[in-house]
């Protein structure tokens, strides 16, 4: 089968490749429809330390079609057509009850584990619970419906799961850190919540515009105390709710100060820091709360049956597509910020 | 009048000092009833950084009989008996509107700004809201209530604090870290809440008793991982949520050893470390949340009620009492652990 993999630093290829077989009782093997490059796919790529096929580094969002199943799979048969989500969660340990299974006690880390997205097939590891099932069949849906239902592998769980930690709540004032695909979600599920402001902290026109298109209500493009002041001249003071999307220190501190004190802050930007200086939440009694989305738990709960609705449309963060082949023009352009996220689509 | 001050390294005493009068219109005056010692007293007592009168470090916890009030005070007068919180918020920020008035936002900080409360009398900032008053006059109450209303000022606020930001559910597997007055008061907030087990961390024999005399459903003595594993083997797994009554590194590391992914932290132990690898957080989507507690919220919405109908009995924590005169025998026997918490008698 064909597969994406890292050929050099900045420099992504597609190979022919073994295709998977089922191990696992409980391996389901999936037919991609199709793919996407997250964010975090580039943190590797300009730089040379990614040496083998698989590794990481090569996707973790799909929709696609059951090829396969293992014969412990009692929820999936071959044909269904299906989200397959970063996660892994197995439905009934504490984490997954408590709506947790981004971080399933049983089968913790939210890697794909050395299986590529970016492909033809996928091996999915635990796939009886975490799996969903999309009603029909890819030829169902329009390109706009597909897009919305891949964001459902990743993006937009992980915006919903900001604006749930964070407990947004109905009248909340909202402020939404980071631009991207995941902070775009955000806007999304911070309205679907109903947040009565929404103010995405962006510089960028185009995703200022799809913002204020998803219901954000401001934009706000300074930084720093600057953006902080303005922040909170919109608002008339603090907002009640941080949703951090990029995960970096300079964004948990633009997070703590656009807060009122007992504010709460919702971070999904996967922390490019070790550490944080807790003492300051202490002294604002700041909740600060975060991790990897329950993907399966919001999309089986809420996300999947308000996408099919029409009530909300996440699918416009692909703001281009590529074919699987071109896999690398796709890996540089979101490098280079020209697309907000990038659709593969797979043969 | 007469004062507790700090004379030197490891040694209170008390002075006769000028008694405080209004100086602003939202002032109030207040005649000390009983006064208390807290475990943060402590912290700048062995050592020789306090050097005068009335900096810090000389109680933040009292109830007592209103002396005089400013002329924007219109919630008390002469005569009423009241609680006086460590905190001081204004009723109607951002912050005490969303029930943390321990951070408020137009009276930041949680000190006294330097009054001390281990005195005669006592100047109380920022008064209209913040005080709490209690019915009737201190004659009418058994010692034994007089005990857990002074808990009102501040430790059983605390305690509860914890289990709130941490969310407490009915039901809910609860850890106690830390088995001071604090701590024991969580274990009495996590039963108010009707957490279902209730474990609390704790070494001592007598701490150990009072917490299962109120409500701790087992106690664990070891610490660090083998603290960790006995609490999952009684509890069957992680717990929901830690209460960290400690404030040291280590406490929040056990606070993380014990739950599940997803579970939640709830920190009010004052931050003796500057940093926390939140990141770790992350990687088990953990909440983290604490601060300065509600302390006017809670006593007015619901535990002064449960003092007063005799639900809970956070008096207890008082394991011995001492006249003012007495203060330096009071921070010694609280210093070495004498005592779980030292109550003041003024006169």
């Amino acid at each position: 089968m064909k597969a994406a993999i890292y050929e050099k630093a900045g420099k992504m290829t597609v190979a022919e490749i073994e295709k998977p077989s089922l191990q696992a009782k409980d391996d389901v093997i999936i037919k991609v429809v199709r793919a996407c490059v997250c964010g975090s796919d580039l943190w590797g790529y300009g730089e040379d330390i990614h040496h083998d096929h698989g590794d990481t580094n090569s996707g973790h969002e799909a929709i696609g079609i059951v090829e396969e199943v293992g014969e412990d799979i009692t929820t999936l048969v071959p044909g269904d057509f299906v989200i397959v989500p970063f996660t892994h969660g197995c439905g009934h340990c504490d984490a997954c009850r408590a709506g947790f299974d981004g971080t399933c006690d049983n089968h913790p880390g939210y890697t794909n584990w050395g299986n590529n997205y970016q492909s033809q097939y996928i091996r999915f590891h635990y796939g009886n619970w975490a799996l969903v099932k999309i009603p029909g069949q890819p030829s169902d849906y329009s390109e706009g419906m597909i897009k919305s239902l891949l964001t459902l592998a990743d993006v937009m769980p992980t915006g919903y799961h900001a604006t749930r930690v964070a407990d947004v709540k109905p009248g909340d004032k909202v402020v939404v850190i980071g631009d991207g695909a995941v902070g775009q979600c955000a806007v999304i599920a911070a309205k679907m919540r109903g947040a009565s402001q929404i103010i995405m902290m962006s510089r960028h026109a185009d995703r200022q515009q799809m913002a204020l298109e998803s219901g954000a209500t401001a934009v706000v493009a300074e930084r720093g105390e600057e953006g902080i002041a303005k922040v909170r001249e919109i608002l008339g003071g603090g907002a009640d709710a941080a949703l951090e999307c990029v995960g970096t220190e300079a964004s948990i501190d633009q997070a703590l100060g656009v807060l009122h004190n007992g504010g709460r802050i919702g971070f999904v930007g996967v922390p490019h820091y070790n550490n944080h200086a807790l003492g300051s939440t202490f002294a604002q009694n700041i909740i600060i709360d975060g991790g990897s989305a329950s993907v399966t738990t919001y999309d089986k709960e809420i996300l999947l049956d308000a996408v099919l609705k029409g009530d909300i449309n996440p699918g416009r963060v692909f703001t281009q597509t590529y074919s699987l082949d071109n896999i690398d023009q796709a890996y540089k352009d979101m490098a280079n910020r020209k697309t907000i996220k990038a659709m593969i689509t797979v043969d």
